[in-house]
């Protein structure tokens, strides 16, 4: 029986071992996807106590206390900070194989020093423990500098003015490089209620009315040009089955429809299924040809289902535990926009992401049939163009990693893998690039105990340490020290 | 290597086995969905031989039979007991992995104490063993009392008289509650060809002639308040994606449709798609507002599809093997139908299953969605309202379970779990309890033994004995001693 | 920790090693369904070096390849023969985990007695050990004898004259049968741009001019007998949702809508999706009748999405590394149809493979409720006539083998598995074989170490024997020596 949480946590050989603390340990971290608020880094946060960390927007950890039958007062509600800690403490030994029972035990020991459990009898004991060190300057950037974070990607609207990147950029006292990343799903959604005064709004950041589909391009491609001042080289997409491109519209027709559509949506009539759907390939063309043009890699996230739970979406807005996993299937709506971008020349380095983990093998050979290497870059950029990315969301806990390893090394170079990201809201969440090294290297080491890969420690160490650092840096052509 | 299901069958730790043996194999049974026929019990049936016990009407040793080639004539048709036992044992060597293999030796120890292995050698004496504790009074209520069952749900349609149940619940001589479900799919069923007829039947069974859909509401309303006399406090529902609540169509709306929609039924006329979807949506409507005001909990059972083979149906009907994973995807329908209900204050205590085992991690994040406790239930009632039920039918065997396990853990809390129920037609299928109690001892020592999670004995003892019986107990509120 | 692929590669008990060693490893090969090209064998085609025997037309070790960033110069492209081979060799350290990580290994120790690792340092080595062997006699011939194969079935047109077939069926000199496979897509593909010109050169190949559906089904009919008299036995159909049966239409509608259809077809009209529905409909019902006279089975391959890189199509054509799992649900349009064939008492001995991995258990019971047997045929013909087929092409790796054994295991008798094919288009495929049966011997040994199933030494072999040759040879009825 293994120690609980130790040193050699999931660590199960002594291969595993040796790969993760002499290797995998050692190596920083790049954080290329997750929603912190850079304003939060600008102005170093300061917490009063252990709930404000966990518990003030954490999802995770909301839907986890609700799977709990704990009364939604203590959640989200107005119970004081020491009443929903005690609550979430008290749910914890119910969570058995939960993330956030791993990742919330991670945070205690890494950033607290506190290796006890988390459990009723423990609660007083960790929030004194919590609250004397967040007293004592355990600020948001201490929290990230403690972890060695080299580069952090936040995630932000065009028409974000991106002040606190600047901000961040300018100040020399802090090491970490917080990118912006560029996501422009409002400006596809057409056919949402909001549509009309979001254009408003990205009118007024970029400084110039936007009337028509055409100018609408134009000022997309002026604040790519200036995300990528910024530093932003990756952009962000949500994927549904409304984007469609399996049809006998031509990129030309689709054009035309996108102009009509829009000067619709700006006043305010309904917009058909269609003409959504036009709008849409219309502008994932243009800001495919944009994103190979100023060399932005694209991020596209699908098979989420959002705000399910009117009632609780009313009360408490988007973000607070009620997405899910959709189910529908995407990978023909998938293949047929990646192979239109490829056809005009305008599919960039393209990482895919699934909230769906039956969706990992599909993926897998979806990517591969867009991988392509020219001879102008043989030998120069070792890393292939298009990539299924980590597991996501609902599926980043230990099962969904393992199976999405497996899914990934069974169909293409696991070796080329981009390794972890958290996609998380908060600051505390860099344990699980530790989580996730330590399954890596415990996976990676299982093919060598059973025979399935040679005891060659030297292919094996280089191996690890590209999946956690190497990669990524290559792949967006991050510039680090 | 294990002795073939000795008492530490499946039992891969000492921790795993001091969790089965100390606590989880003490626990009685509560078997809260399962398709028993009251009659049987009522009457305290005899059994002649095991052919009548195992292979009178269970379509999954059907299947197995079938999958090894044996003639329909030593299966469903006509050959005698001892002939179909034979051709039955005689498949059992090919099954290596079946959850009928496991099943059949848990029954043969322990109703028959017979240790052996089912093979050709053994048939005629496994046969001898049988026949003799048969005629040696183990009859239906034996059976039932030597799985130390406290409580058991049937399947029942609202037009039934439950007279049965009445008179199981008005003899003193047996001790296991046996309590009925209400199941209205025929009165949703509104496309169907013995809907008119069906309605007739339910207008008899209420002594109420049913007109209208407000008529069939209200009687279906006093039949809930009937069920409820007798001890009932669950509905189960099949859902398929002809259940539709994504559309335009408001509840009054559907309402006025239903009403329309009833009438062209009754008059035998066809019943477009739309129609049935809207019938559905406000006869759904309905019955979850029953649910909440008699404290009804909702199961839904999703994801089949039955009576895939014509030939066979029009030979032997309905529940002979013919159903299958429909494959088709309904969490997007699903999450439709949860929100109407929800945002009508009309979703009852729900429990959700699907046929296809990949829909797990979907109903575990759906779930997740609409869980919600209100302040005034704050510490009274311990259990989540929405949860995913057992792996079902096609899933229950090993690694179904396990995967289930696997998938409930990581995005809910396990510990909250609402444990196992046979869903079977057969008395001796309790034993499918202990197999579900093995594996789930062996899972949670899992965790431990690999550092997942504390060895505090207490915690687990706890987790094991709500997983196997508090939980069920507490989430339908049953009464028992 | 187990030495790198030695003699007990992916056996992990003394059971699993004396299960493959005493048994597995000694039956012969049936590979009953591969893309080989029978000109190659009756050519007993030469090889200059490894990378014409590897690297010339296999797209799994070009998509292996473009996973790792390579130029497509040194894939398809017009690189030299050596330039090509150490591009592969360098991409394999980064290939953990994948098949053809086994595969090219199991293939040098096999083919060509080398036992190292494939990595840059030994690329010389390497290609000098094959360069000497291919030139000292390993012909295509050679290759096969070397890999005991009884009897190979190759993927044929029904316009195909079968010359090669008829050539090595009269050459006595190479014991191996090579028998050809009815494949007639071409046929049902009525909406295919080529569809007339490949009515020409069927009406060419029968000497029967096609002027009319009745006339195809005549001269498919022609062929079906002709194909029968070399040997053949077997067909095999690409299926997907377009093929629908759920419809209003009766066989004789679909019929009528098929003679027109097909008219329209040959004058190069347009032809809805509707009548391509309902001449696909009539065609599969005649040609299921066809093969229930001639005696053949059905192979059934669904879920695959094809060609999904239109740049790459244009510039390599089909089979390039483009193809994809299409992620569609499929279960209820293959059920619709098998329904449909078994009502016409025309649905033959079928074998049901699914692209997607998460259909194996939808395929398992779908397939369980077809599986019929007559009394006539009452211990005549021990296997099940409809079966779910080994893991298909992107499945064909160790998870995707054990996760398929698993689900066949738990729905289905395993002993009755119909076992392994190679699907490929390289001779060196047969150690394919080899990885399939070590994997098998290591999940069968794996119920009895578990005490799952009982170490009945007999009855253990005897499955192993039967999934690895006789299941083959009975379900086929072939007659072998």
């Amino acid at each position: 029986m293994k120690n609980f949480m130790d040193k050699d946590f999931l660590l199960e050989s002594e291969l595993a071992k040796a790969l993760y603390h002499n290797y995998a340990a050692l190596m920083p971290i790049i954080d290329y996807h997750c929603h912190m608020n850079p304003k939060d880094i600008a102005e170093d946060k300061k917490f009063e106590n252990i709930t404000q960390v966990w518990l003030a927007g954490d999802h995770y950890k909301w839907r986890a206390m609700r799977s709990c039958g704990v009364s939604e007062r203590l959640i989200t509600g107005d119970a004081d900070d020491y009443s929903k800690f005690e609550a979430f403490v008290a749910c914890m030994p119910s969570m058995i194989g939960h993330p956030v029972y791993h990742w919330s035990h991670l945070e205690l020991q890494r950033y607290f020093g506190y290796d006890g459990v988390i459990c009723p009898a423990n609660c007083e004991e960790i929030w004194d423990v919590t609250k004397k060190a967040l007293e004592g300057g355990l600020t948001m950037r201490k929290l990230i500098e403690n972890s060695r974070v080299k580069l952090i990607c936040t995630t932000d609207d065009p028409a974000d003015n991106l002040e606190y990147h600047i901000a961040i950029r300018k100040d020399s006292s802090f090491k970490t490089q917080v990118l912006p990343t560029f996501r422009p799903d409002k400006s596809l959604n057409v056919g949402a209620k909001d549509f009309a005064d979001y254009i408003a709004r990205l009118s007024a950041a970029s400084g110039f009315e936007i009337k028509s589909f055409d100018a609408l391009c134009a000022v997309l491609e002026s604040r790519v040009a200036f995300f990528k001042e910024v530093g932003c080289c990756i952009s962000d997409h949500s994927f549904d089955n409304s984007i469609s491109f399996n049809s006998a519209l031509t990129a030309e027709e689709a054009k035309i429809i996108a102009c009509e559509t829009f000067k619709l949506a700006l006043a305010g009539e309904h917009i058909p299924a269609e003409a959504v759907s036009a709008y849409k390939n219309a502008l994932m063309r243009f800001l495919g040809k944009m994103y190979v043009k100023y060399g932005f890699a694209m991020q596209v996230h699908f098979g989420a289902l959002r705000n399910t739970n009117s009632v609780m979406f009313s009360r408490l807005g988007p973000d607070c535990g009620y997405d899910t996993i959709s189910g529908e299937p995407s990978t023909l709506a998938l293949g047929h926009m990646l192979d239109a971008l490829n056809s005009d020349g305008a599919l960039p380095r393209t990482i895919l992401y699934s909230l769906n983990g039956n969706d990992n093998a599909n993926i897998a050979s979806l990517a591969g049939c867009f991988q392509y290497a020219s001879e102008e870059t043989e030998g120069l950029f070792n890393m292939p163009n298009v990539v299924q990315g980590a597991a996501w969301w609902f599926n980043d806990h230990l099962s969904g990693m393992y199976d999405h390893f497996r899914a990934y090394a069974h169909s293409a170079a696991f070796g080329k893998y981009l390794g972890m990201l958290t996609d998380s809201r908060s600051v505390v969440s860099y344990t699980r690039h530790e989580y996730f090294r330590r399954a890596l290297c415990n996976f990676i080491a299982g093919f060598v105990e059973r025979g399935e890969y040679p005891l060659d420690i030297e292919a094996l160490a280089q191996m690890v340490c590209d999946i956690c650092y190497n990669n990524t840096k290559d792949f967006f052509g991050f510039k680090l020290v």
